[in-house]
C-alpha cells in the first residue's frame, strides 16, 4: 500500500485542498500543522492566499498558514498529492470528477469532505481505481474576507471508505487530523453516517430559508413546527432504512435534543441563500427524494420542502 | 319579512359597510349606484373619505361615491341598517361580532363577504336570530390612498344563507348588485362554495409568501409546484368531503386548468405580507387543519405550509 510507505518513510504527506474557502482553508491548515505539505486551489481569494496565506480567527486561537502551493487551477498543480481533498459545495452544476482529474494520479487518495449523499458516485465512476475517503465535517466556520476564516465552534470530522470500511489511509488522515487536535472519528458505515447526518440538514436547512430567516431556536419555540421536523426526520429516516443503513427512531429524537440545547444557529443553506450563493438544494434534498423514488418511500413533507425551496432558490434575496 | 317591506315600499336599503377597505368600498360604491343609502366605517381613510368620498378607478370605468354617513366606530351609526356588510379580513384577533353588536338591529341581516372558512359561527352565535349571508368576493382591487381604489379585474360575487338556503333577503341583495352590474350568483350551499374557492387559496396564498414572493405564473411554470399544489388541493377536498360538501376532484382540475390560463396573479396574502399587514393565515389554512384533525382526515402538505407561514409572518419582509 502506497500509503503504508508514506507513513513509515520521513517524506511529508502531500495533499492539495480544492475549494479552500471556510471549511478547506481551515482542515488545510489544521494539516498543514500536523506537518503535511499542504496546496490550495483557489479561485476569487488567489492573490490575497499567494501573498498573505491563509489567516484563521478561531476559537482555538489564532493560526495561519502559508499552502506549499497556491494555486489558480488544480491542473497548475506539480506532480501528484498523495491526497485530494474536496471541499466545495455540492452543486448539479459542478462536474468535480472533471475538476479534479489533472491532480488525480495513479495513488491518490481523494477526500470528499461535502454534504448530503450520493455525492461520492460520479468520482468513484471516472477513477475506479483510486480509493475514496468519505468525510463529514461537524463545524460552523465562515469566510470573513479574501483568505481570512473565521472559526466558531465545533470541528470535529467522520472519515471512512467509500462505500465502507477503514483503510491505512483513513487511519493515517485521522493521525494527522487528531495531531492537530481535531477530533477525527473513522467510520466503517460512512455512508450510514452521511444519512445520520442528513437526519438533521434536511428538515433545517430548507426551513431557516422557507421561514424568512429564521434560526433553530426560533425554529424549535414553535411547537408544532418541532413536529414537522419530527416527520422530515422520519421521512429521511425511512429512506435510509429502505436503503439497508442501520438507524433508528432513537437517531431522530437526539437531533431534536440537541437542537433543543444548542445555542441558537443559523444554517449553512440559510448564509448561502442571504449571500446570494446557490443552496444545497440537490445534494441536501433532491438526492433523498430520487432514493425514495426508487424505493417507493412517500415522502410528502421533503417533496413540499423541494418543490418550495427550488422556485425561492430563483428570487434574489433582497426582493423578497 | 322585513326585507319583503323593504322591497315593496320606497325607502331605499340602508346598508352599512364595516371595513370600507378596497373589497368593502368597491361594493359600497356599486350599491349605492343600484340607489341603496350606503354608509361606511372607516380607521385610518376616515378623515379622507369624509372630506372627498371614495373614487375607484376601474376597469369599467371611473367611480365615485360620497358614503350617507362617514364613521369612525361603528357605534356612530344612526339607527340600524337593514344590511351590515363585512369586508373585514378574517383575523384571529378581530372579534367581529363584538365589533359590529352595536349596529346590529332586530331586524339587520349581517353579510359576511370575507375569506376562509368557519368565520359564520361566532356572528351566528352572537346574533341567533337575525339572518346571516355568507358571501365570496371574486375580485382583483387594491387600496391605492386614502380613499382611493383601483379595480384590476373581475368582480363577481356569490351569495347564499348561512348555514344554507336562499332568502328574500338574499334575492334582494343580488338583485341590488346585478342593478349597478355587479354578477351575482346566489348559492344554497353557500357553505360548500367556501371550500370550493378554499381549493385555490389554501395552496396559491402561502405558497406565493413562502417561495419568495412569487406570482401564479411563476409557480405554474415549475413542474413538481403543480404536483403540490394538486396534493394540496386534494388535501382541502378530502376535508370538504368529510364535513358533507358536494365537490369533486374535476373542481380540483378545474382549478389548475383556470389558473393556467389566468394571467399572472399576485396573491392577497403575499400583498398583504409584503405590505407589512397580517395575513390571514388561520382563516386559510388554521380552520382546514382544526376540521381535518375533528374528522381525522391526513393532511401533511398542508400542515407544512401552516408551520411555515406561521413562523414566516413573524418576520418582517424586509429582513428575509
Amino acid at each position: 500500500m502506497k500509503k503504508d510507505t508514506v507513513l513509515s518513510n520521513n517524506n511529508p504527506v502531500t495533499i492539495l485542498v480544492v475549494g479552500a474557502g471556510a471549511v478547506g482553508g481551515f482542515y488545510g491548515c489544521r494539516l498543514s500543522q500536523a506537518g503535511a505539505e499542504v496546496s490550495t486551489v483557489h479561485r476569487s481569494d488567489y492573490e490575497a492566499v499567494r501573498q498573505k496565506g491563509i489567516t484563521i480567527d478561531s476559537i482555538d486561537g489564532p493560526a495561519h498558514f502559508h499552502p506549499q502551493q497556491v494555486l489558480r487551477r488544480v491542473a497548475d498543480y506539480q506532480g501528484f498529492p498523495d491526497y485530494l481533498l474536496v471541499s466545495l459545495k455540492s452543486l448539479p452544476e459542478l462536474d468535480i470528477a472533471s475538476l479534479i482529474a489533472p491532480a488525480v494520479g495513479p495513488d491518490t487518495t481523494v477526500i470528499l469532505l461535502q454534504n448530503g449523499i450520493q455525492i461520492e458516485e460520479p468520482v468513484q465512476q471516472r477513477f475506479p481505481s483510486n480509493e475514496i475517503i468519505s468525510g463529514l465535517a461537524f463545524i460552523c466556520v465562515n469566510r470573513i474576507g479574501p483568505g481570512m476564516i473565521r472559526h466558531l465552534c465545533y470541528g470535529r470530522l467522520m472519515i471512512g471508505c467509500y462505500p465502507e470500511g477503514i483503510s491505512p489511509a483513513v487511519r493515517q488522515l485521522s493521525a494527522l487530523f487528531e495531531r492537530s487536535n481535531v477530533p477525527c472519528h473513522t467510520s466503517a458505515f460512512i455512508v450510514t453516517e452521511r444519512w445520520r447526518k442528513l437526519l438533521w440538514n434536511a428538515p433545517y436547512n430548507p426551513i431557516s430559508v422557507l421561514a424568512g430567516g429564521v434560526d433553530t431556536q426560533q425554529i424549535m419555540a414553535q411547537p408544532d413546527m418541532v413536529s414537522l421536523i419530527r416527520g422530515v426526520m422520519e421521512e429521511v429516516l425511512a429512506v435510509a432504512l429502505s436503503l439497508g443503513h442501520n438507524l433508528t427512531q432513537e437517531a431522530v429524537e437526539k437531533n431534536l435534543d440537541d437542537t433543543h440545547k444548542m445555542k441558537p444557529y443559523r444554517t449553512s443553506m440559510l448564509l448561502d441563500y442571504e449571500s446570494g450563493r446557490p443552496m444545497e438544494v440537490e445534494a441536501i434534498l433532491g438526492n433523498i427524494i430520487k432514493a425514495a423514488e426508487k424505493k417507493a418511500v412517500r415522502v410528502v413533507r421533503l417533496q413540499t420542502l423541494y418543490s418550495l425551496l427550488k422556485l425561492k432558490a430563483k428570487q434574489p434575496f433582497s426582493a423578497n
